[in-house]
């Protein structure tokens, strides 16, 4: 049975005596909603940790006016099912009262890899990101910290946090989990008509054009990235919000890929913002 | 003999040791030239904690352009006999370098208590003090921190920091210390020449005329900073940067002394920056 935990003192005072026992622990944070890339996450933290806790926490600070903070899809009944079976041992389910005091001003600010891709269109996006996640690290105190890739730019930014603070987390990237068709699995995913849902999948879709595109010896940036937008403007129901081509580990612009690289892209599919990226000359 | 240890991952594994034996660390963060407020916290440590840590590091991120970085007094063989008398058991003292990468991009911001008395002087301070401090903590993890009330406002964005980013460590704030003649001991005192030596008694003469004035009943917070002031203007090698009165917790500004406040203030004598200040109301 998983031990659900609402607050911060109970939640450290949990982990400290976890850790006197000798005992490791790997975090999965997320915001609940969980798909099968969540869960790939925590059976990644179950096979390399005695403990696993899965934080479970819509941030109200990585989200800006008028985004999908009141529509974010919650459902914890079936979160918590679906952790019990995967043999989670803590679900840390704070409220934003118990985790932001009224007079909260301390802020976690990456201020070189959360500037472009999604930090341009959603700005303090990252810095919301940051600060929760250095705050769950310190209350739950994890040996290693679990991350899909799905969201590429915020595991770069996390893994840059730990180096520049020396937080002592090792980070986990975990593989993006896609649906057989394609679409890159995500919460939001909840919020499409079938319609929609068909539009989709042309993320993907543009991801894979310049993947072949790149195997067959396209190197040149620019190239690249007028085929995926190509593919993209295809569908009139696709907003691309961005698509760019950059390092993949310090997200620098390229002119050229002569060096590992990530195509990310985010595009608004009727009132959903979806993201998706692939990896390249790794 | 106390260990000296240069680079973070050395530091951490020393630590990582010392707490898997049970034993608790304190850890005293200091810019080193230490002096009898310095040693106080030593002392300190020493009462409280298994083992003490006090860590050596001029902080370059905290200075502003045109500030004293570069002539900040070091003595590094005298800090550390006097260390050693005190019986520390780790010196930590690491290089810019090991402490920045180059491309280091993360800072920590408190954007409340920051921003007045020595924050609206030295923008960009207290991101550089709190990172530097957040970074020490998660290198050595101690369980207590000690800070001299000397640097008060400091002292309080720390704090702050520590509740809203769950930092797992307890701060121990301890008393400032004087020379006999009422002068706030400070690393930049060694910058004075005798004359100015004489002039700076004024910064400690205008808050003790402030703490007698409320003692004597003055609430009046104009009242007891136009004393002040005039105290320290009778003295043409005195400039008074700032002098408030604020909350003692929040730095809050006063109408009325109705509660425990700082009397805060900094001056330059000659070139040299003083702070000092007294809590009233306690």
């Amino acid at each position: 049975m998983a031990t659900i935990i609402r607050n911060t003192g109970e939640m450290s005072a949990a982990m400290a005596l976890r850790r006197r026992r000798g005992e490791t622990i790997g975090l999965v944070p997320t915001m609940g909603y969980l798909h099968e890339g969540h869960l790939s996450l925590v059976r990644a933290s179950r096979r390399e940790n005695d403990v696993s806790v899965v934080s479970l926490f819509v941030n109200p600070i990585q989200f800006g006016p008028g985004e999908d903070l009141e529509r974010y899809p919650r459902d914890e009944a079936r979160d918590l099912e679906l952790l019990e079976k995967e043999g989670v041992d803590y679900l840390f389910a704070p409220t934003a009262q118990t985790l932001y005091a009224p007079d909260h001003s301390t802020f976690v600010d990456e201020t070189a890899l959360s500037l472009p891709l999604c930090g341009a269109s959603r700005p303090g996006h990252f810095r919301g990101v940051c600060t929760v996640v250095l705050k769950l690290f310190h209350v739950v105190g994890p040996d290693r910290a679990y991350f899909g890739m799905k969201d590429y730019q915020q595991l770069q930014v996390i893994r840059r946090m730990v180096r520049d603070l020396d937080v002592p987390v090792k980070i986990r990237p975990c593989p993006l989990v896609r649906e057989p068709d394609g679409l890159a699995l995500s919460s939001r995913n909840a919020y499409l008509f079938p319609e929609e849902r068909r539009s989709a999948l042309g993320l993907s879709a543009a991801l894979r054009a310049v993947a072949e595109a790149y195997e067959g010896g396209e190197r040149s940036t620019p190239a690249l990235v007028a085929l995926a937008q190509e593919k993209l403007a295809q569908d009139r129901r696709l907003d691309a919000d961005y698509l760019e081509i950059r390092g993949a580990e310090s997200l620098e612009p390229l002119d050229v890929v002569d060096r590992p690289a990530v195509v990310a892209l985010a595009a608004r599919v009727g009132k959903t913002r979806l993201i998706d990226n692939i990896v390249i000359g790794e």
